[in-house]
């Protein structure tokens, strides 16, 4: 099996707000829109972030964890220079996020983290070590 | 904000046994390996998959959502013919993934999915439709 990751899909209650948050706030702009059911946004060469309606999602994997606390999983999103973190968490405040502001880390890095409407957490991370430079397309390239 | 994700990151409760799964029986590579703290793995051009011990997780992230349901992400491995969804889940199955079998779903693709040892949900994927082939790496380049 190849390392390959092609869709991450989130499973979402409100795709109208999410829409609002994700296209208006954050200025992305979807691949594909079915409003109700998937909104699908490009996040990489060969990657796509899939917000799904819920309910689908349940009809086809199963009932969701329901209850107080965090989902076990974030989404990071790395930027080029440390400046750029609070940056970035000020405009997804801005767009209505919850955010966590930034701090170092004992590893050496500066990163924070902001919530989206259904809670869940984008880590905004300046990482100057070997696997930082790894998740960076080259400046001057396309980013 | 550009339209990047970097990391994605999946608490788990036992890093030995994840790396049992991913590495020994997926047949995956590790970029880095820090026992009892994390694995990362790259899984796309710039992209890594971190499995990050739930301790250090919850304590930087905050507390989990814990008790019954799936977790509402599921993360796809889409493949370039039909026949190979049931060859990676068969493969998956033999490494100790309970599976869920693939179906035709009504928008035209095939797709089962796995379930790693701590009930994380992969979607192993065939979509001829456009945005399937966004995902794909081109045949005969690097896979």
């Amino acid at each position: 099996m190849d390392q390959r990751i092609s869709f991450i899909t989130l499973a979402v209650r409100d795709l109208d707000t999410t829409r609002e948050f994700y296209c208006a706030g954050l200025g992305w702009v979807p691949e594909l829109d079915v409003p109700g059911e998937v909104l699908m946004i490009k996040a990489g060469q060969h990657l796509v972030l899939s917000l799904w309606n819920v309910d689908e999602f349940e009809a086809e994997v199963g009932p969701i964890v329901r209850g107080p606390g965090v989902v076990p999983v974030t989404l990071a999103h790395n930027v080029h220079e440390r400046d750029e973190v609070d940056a970035v968490l000020s405009r997804a405040a801005q767009a209505g996020a919850t955010v966590h502001p930034a701090e170092s880390r004992a590893w050496g890095g500066y990163t924070g983290y902001f919530a989206d409407p259904d809670g869940f957490r984008w880590e905004i991370a300046w990482n100057p070590g070997e696997i930082g430079s790894l998740v960076l397309p080259d400046v001057g390239g396309p980013r």
